[in-house]
């Protein structure tokens, strides 16, 4: 009976996992808004000359497209017989939906510049789309919270994002989450140093960010392949294998490392975080410096992070990082950013499959009235409407079918409690209730029953 | 300075006015919950299958479609030369953004139809596209809060839609809304007694629907183009500007069309809704009869609503009816449905205008700490931390820029409370604490600033 119109990787939710998806929400909706970030809302429609030239070559691939309105064609010249796609895409197409949340507020940024106070501290929710091939823990539509300071280049506002991260993982009750944290400037000062002309940084740092992934030996492959002597690889791989922290690390970067201002600029910057953290005793978890951390996007100049958890392989519940030209395509200069995203769909899987939603979680609904026809009525509506106006869910059962018809549905729904109003009830002017959870019928005046709603109100 | 790499039509919230507009979402959303109503959430692409058939000829039209991705031409021929863009646009275009909440509402409810308890009370808020030509309140992005009841053919659940929007609107201020009611079915009996076989009734609904925009004039002589006769449109322009309720326009109705079973339906169930109206005596806005008011969906059946207000020609602020066979599509009959969607953009527009929006709803910061560079951040994170955890929202100020320039930035960022924590707070352990309301500058202990925090709270 189940038919699939459904998109696959374009997932629906049905009441039980959005209101758990909401929960997730509130919390980081909460302590984006007492870490100070203020909510905008930016367009999921962009025009596509905002979005390309961001993401890299592969991320550029997966932007969705959309198609020029009416007759989208009386532009495209008769030589369309001998188009490729590539070519016809941008005659017959000029908007795209957004990849990320990043771009569009950099754009946001550049647009009501004037009117901004900086350092500008938004966070927005909201859809976006990838055309990846569907899989699990990849969709191709997505929900994202992003929490950015932009036009501050602090380090002071890096450690506020890692805190930030902290207290929501924290209400999340995802104890055991992991912050991989990295440099780009450390990256990109080992990728000078070696020298290599044949590939751009960026293109080093997609390769790299594939570790987790596809693994070492594939990495390796790739980077032989790009010409990097066997003395370059041996360095990587000693420096991805190490299993020991930040000071270590760090130690055997300058031991093999040519020194330069970019990789001296990296390992300072990191220096500060490591050591703020120290000093600061927050209980925070695990944050680990991840040479091979590279992120994808191209955007990214210095930190970078990801949070993680060791059981979510090759997937990160959170990531982030600071840019430093993000506005620069918009036409202004010199306004650095860091952020983070989180990705609610990641964790609602990961908190799913290890039981951490509250056990009260379900959608449930206070007070069912039994219908017994339009004769009460007049009687009946203004119960409810003052029900509700304390605050408690209320409903009438819509039609007046036999009593244990309705009282089925009001244990699916998990009613609270069933009011039977019937003509007896209305002569007497006293209501029967039905407790559903301890199946305990009594009878009360309806200014007994709003007071026993407001104590169980009191009693949670 | 201000640049625009924005569509029009598609629009961007700066932190003002998406505070007010999560002020009227939680309050749409509130009420769906005290009615009863359970969050689901669909996603924003669909196969242009599910889609196509729904809206009627001129609403595909406003449907926005996604190019396939990859090589999107390899599958057409080679006579794509002498394609029209409708030819090309099935080959080259699969996917398409939705277009409202109700044919996703639908399309989940066939997929999920064994899992659902019924009558299915379900409410999405999320945003929906349409292809139009921009214009002051026409977006082609915009947000809908629709709460729907699906499985359910009595009309106690069309009353209970219009006590829900009624304590929307309650709630919202939006004193002067009007509801207008209709029903399809008396429009279908009065079409089927004119017994024109030119046009289908969907079309003389579409026609009848543009009166609000295009005006009596133009709408006669669009009836005439269809061969109404002169006697019908005479009925019709009487009916239409009957200027009295719902009984004599009823008896107009009686006096002059004949007799058949759509229209006695029709007038049957608009005689239950208002004369329970009536009966419930609850303090409802206006709720007018307008027979031109048919809605340009095809899929409803009976009655229709809208929400508007005097200063919005041709504008709703919120819409809905009952279909009977929307899943029909999908392969499930006899499932029949009742809702309302709320426009977000709409009643921000009306609210706005019309200064509805609570005072005291700014954007603010509770407590912002003064930066005097990273010496004393072990000390003061922890102070901000234990801050937050008593819901009290808190940033330290991120570089150590000149105190003048830190408090500007909080001056305009509405911060109610700046700390100075400097080298002398630290010896003495006594904040300097300034209220930037009143100017009032105090020395307090940590624990006394925590006082006065809950102590404002409190006050509220």
């Amino acid at each position: 009976m189940r038919k699939n119109f459904s998109i696959s990787g374009v997932p629906d939710f049905d009441a039980d996992s959005s209101r758990k998806r909401n929960y997730i929400i509130q919390i980081i909706k909460k302590h984006f808004e007492l870490f100070g970030f203020s909510s905008i809302q930016t367009s999921s429609i962009e025009k596509k000359s905002t979005l390309l030239g961001n993401y890299g070559n592969e991320g550029e691939k997966l932007i969705f497209q959309i198609l020029n309105g009416g007759n989208f064609l009386s532009k495209v010249d008769k030589n369309i017989k001998n188009m490729s796609s590539n070519e016809l895409s941008p005659l017959i197409s000029s908007k795209v939906l957004r990849y990320d949340l990043t771009v569009p507020l950099a754009k946001f940024v550049s647009e009501n510049y004037n009117d901004l106070v900086f350092p500008f501290k938004r966070y927005e929710i909201g859809k976006v789309w990838r055309a990846e091939r569907p899989q699990k823990g990849r969709l191709r539509e997505f929900t994202q919270c992003d929490a950015d300071i932009v036009g501050d280049s602090s380090q002071l506002s890096e450690l506020d994002i890692l805190l930030l991260s902290n207290s929501i993982f924290k209400e999340l009750k995802i104890n055991s989450s992991v912050v991989k944290v990295n440099n780009r400037k450390i990256l990109e000062g080992i990728f000078d140093s070696f020298n290599n002309k044949k590939v751009s940084f960026n293109v080093f740092c997609t390769v790299i960010d594939k570790l987790d992934k596809i693994g070492m030996e594939n990495v390796i492959s790739i980077l032989k392949e790009y010409n990097f002597s066997s003395q370059n690889i041996l360095i990587l791989k000693k420096l991805f294998n190490l299993d020991s922290d930040f000071p270590e690390k760090k130690q055997y970067i300058r031991n093999n490392i040519k020194e330069n201002s970019k990789l001296n600029e990296g390992i300072n910057e990191l220096d500060f975080l490591f050591n703020n953290l120290k000093r600061i005793k927050v209980n925070i978890p695990t944050v680990n410096f991840d040479l091979s951390l590279a992120r994808g996007l191209d955007y990214y100049t210095s930190t970078v992070l990801e949070v993680t958890e060791k059981h979510l392989t090759g997937m990160s519940m959170a990531g982030g990082g600071r840019y430093d030209n993000l506005t620069e395509r918009f036409g202004i200069k010199n306004v650095s950013g860091v952020g983070i995203s989180f990705g609610i769909d990641r964790i609602y899987m990961f908190m799913e499959l290890n039981n951490l939603f509250p056990k009260d979680l379900v959608n449930s609904v206070d007070v069912m009235f039994v219908n017994f026809g339009s004769e009460l009525i007049e009687h009946v509506i203004p119960m409810t409407m003052e029900i509700r106006n304390l605050g408690f869910s209320c409903e009438i059962y819509s039609s007046q079918n036999k009593i244990s018809k309705q009282m089925s549905y009001a244990n699916k729904r998990n009613i609270k409690f069933v009011v039977i109003f019937g003509q007896n009830e209305f002569k007497s002017n006293i209501l029967t209730i039905k407790n559903m959870k301890s199946s305990e019928q009594i009878e009360l005046s309806f200014a007994e029953f709003k007071d026993l709603l407001l104590k169980t109100r009191n009693d949670v």
